[in-house]
């Protein structure tokens, strides 16, 4: 039988990974909103906190199996961040700024910060619930080494990307051709940790 | 230096298994009682929220590293009770309930249940923050199979190691020598996972 899984994310290019990792597994994936189902605050403190927010509340709301996702960056020269607050750094109301003012914000913070001082991670947390009082998530928490360049390069990909010189290639992380960022990015990772564990009945 | 580390439980036991452990990798254990800090409400959904919410509470209370861990039993004939209500499962006001009594209602509840069909198992979730915002916590979770007996036999643990019939051996988790428990038990397993991350720097 076919297991049916919400992802709770508004998010086609997310939804397009997931998809092609877990439905040859037999999963077939819904978008919330699909459903109606909106998301909930991200209270959270964590990436963790936060998948796992979204994930309950969209198991809640669907009475399905739920997956949820939250990822950032976290550069060391600012001390983590902007970490939980990567998708609505530049804004100012809290609600989701967009890539570019993001990036700009960045480069400015780091703007005296000079090479080889400018270490960063991705993040990403995914949560898996079966349902709404699963008292056993599915959780994978996943990184990827880079450091934050001085100028945008590079039009695959999506936010922090083109600023994300991957460490031990000479590109950014929106220089890479996504098959190849969906082998070695942090999602990517996640979702293989994710795949191992629900193939092997990990919960 | 040695990094102090506080761990959010009052249990002498648990404090003997992690000081036994974290000490030798350069880690000094305080309770937090100790430091005269009180225990949060737990309102997880699950083992490892539980161990977060109690986690983050005495780092933001001490200001250092603090450790929680959250446990409990499932049982498959009871759709996963007690769960992570494990340790007030007989309680009528919420408060922790005494193993007697919580041991005595498990075995109510499954006395219509046969043999082979008493199957459980013991979660341990870990939840090491450095700080109140730490954005990635570490977090393990380790399972421990098994099945309910019709009485309790032994007298070392705790909790319902009594009736915890450990799979592939013949004996229940009381009757095992705490060495013995602490290398293979959910607490055991989970710790050791969480000593390799440390180790490994894997935050």
């Amino acid at each position: 039988m076919e297991k049916t899984i919400v992802l709770a994310s508004g998010n086609e290019g997310k939804a397009r990974e997931f998809r092609a990792i877990l439905e040859p597994l037999g999963f077939k994936i819904v978008l919330q909103k699909e459903l109606g189902i909106d998301s909930p605050e991200e209270t959270g403190k964590s990436f963790l906190e936060n998948a796992m927010i979204k994930a309950y509340y969209a198991a809640e709301k669907s009475g399905m199996w739920a997956l949820a996702d939250d990822s950032g960056l976290c550069v060391d020269a600012l001390n983590g961040a902007p970490g939980i607050y990567s998708a609505r750094y530049s804004s100012v109301d809290g609600e989701h700024g967009d890539d570019k003012a993001n990036n700009a914000k960045l480069l400015d913070d780091l703007k005296n910060v000079p090479n080889g001082k400018r270490t960063a991670r991705y993040y990403c947390a995914l949560c898996l619930v079966r349902h709404k009082d699963d008292p056993v998530p599915l959780t994978v928490l996943a990184s990827w080494e880079g450091a934050i360049g001085y100028k945008e390069i590079g039009a695959n990909g999506f936010g922090y990307d083109p600023l994300f010189e991957v460490t031990g290639r000479n590109c950014t992380a929106a220089q890479l051709p996504p098959q190849i960022k969906n082998l070695i990015s942090h999602r990517g990772r996640a979702l293989q940790a994710l795949t191992y564990k629900i193939e092997h009945n990990l919960f």
